[in-house]
């Protein structure tokens, strides 16, 4: 897949819709063997008589397959260079087999990098809904791109003073 | 494994070791193919060209390995009702394979819960170091757990009195 989405075209305020995804009780217990395995990911009854009221995927789970999504309909054309972290992660509701979820992906914020010019950092809203329109997920936080022309010293000089102003 | 961490045993300041785990770079290849199919997560080659220097785990795979130690070794042994959510997620260094990661507990808070007086929420820092003790992930967030005793209307008048005052 070619490149073609940069830095400089992740205007703050534009949305993207990411596809949609599920998970079928095999894979949530899978998943959950492997990483989380506490009852109520692990086995109906266990789901039921849990907070959640049915088997329902690690929230962990759940932040991985919006990262497939992400990744597959998003970064893979971008000029990623990876995230420092997140701000926030809030697991809204349980997220049952076979839910179908849709992610949706909103720019926040951009800033050139002084220390990096020929890259910049984007923070970012993910929100995950389920077939019920219920956001089950949301998280903001930090990537950095690839620019197409790396940051000048006015831009940078601008972008500075724009903050100090603000 | 009986249940005999409640929420009155997680004082605010205390810190728990939850042991070390590690992936290989064939475990480290399988979670990327799965859900964060980026090159530096699936290709030695395309891990030393990117800014992390070579193959390494996907942020959410790291997040996982963090969650499974917690489980094993702190949450199978209380009454955890699951979690709403982290404040503050960092990815801090890159986690290679076969990295000796040992995970730190840290309670920082704890407050009984109005609408749930069987329960309470504590808000605890993670903190994963590699072997060269540099720190390669660090969340903070809430838990909630279950009590011994309900929370009587007493506390909670004084919880919030304390609250306000403060």
């Amino acid at each position: 897949m070619p490149i073609h989405i940069y830095w400089e075209d992740l205007t703050p305020g534009s949305t993207r819709e990411l596809g949609t995804t599920s998970a079928s009780a095999e894979e949530i217990k899978d998943f959950a063997e492997q990483f989380d395995p506490q009852p109520f990911h692990l086995d109906e009854l266990a789901g039921r008589k849990s907070v959640f009221g049915g088997l329902c995927a690690s929230g962990w789970h759940t932040c991985a397959m919006a990262m497939r999504l992400t990744v597959d309909n998003f970064l893979r054309e971008s000029a990623s260079m990876g995230s420092p972290g997140l701000e926030n992660l809030r697991w809204l509701k349980p997220v049952y087999p076979d839910d179908q979820l849709s992610l949706r992906h909103t720019i926040l914020e951009a800033r050139p990098m002084r220390k990096r010019p020929e890259a910049g950092l984007v923070r970012s809203r993910w929100e995950l809904f389920n077939q019920n329109g219920e956001k089950v997920l949301e998280m903001e936080g930090w990537g950095m791109f690839g620019r197409r022309e790396p940051a000048t010293p006015e831009e940078l000089a601008r972008y500075e003073a724009e903050r100090a102003a603000s």
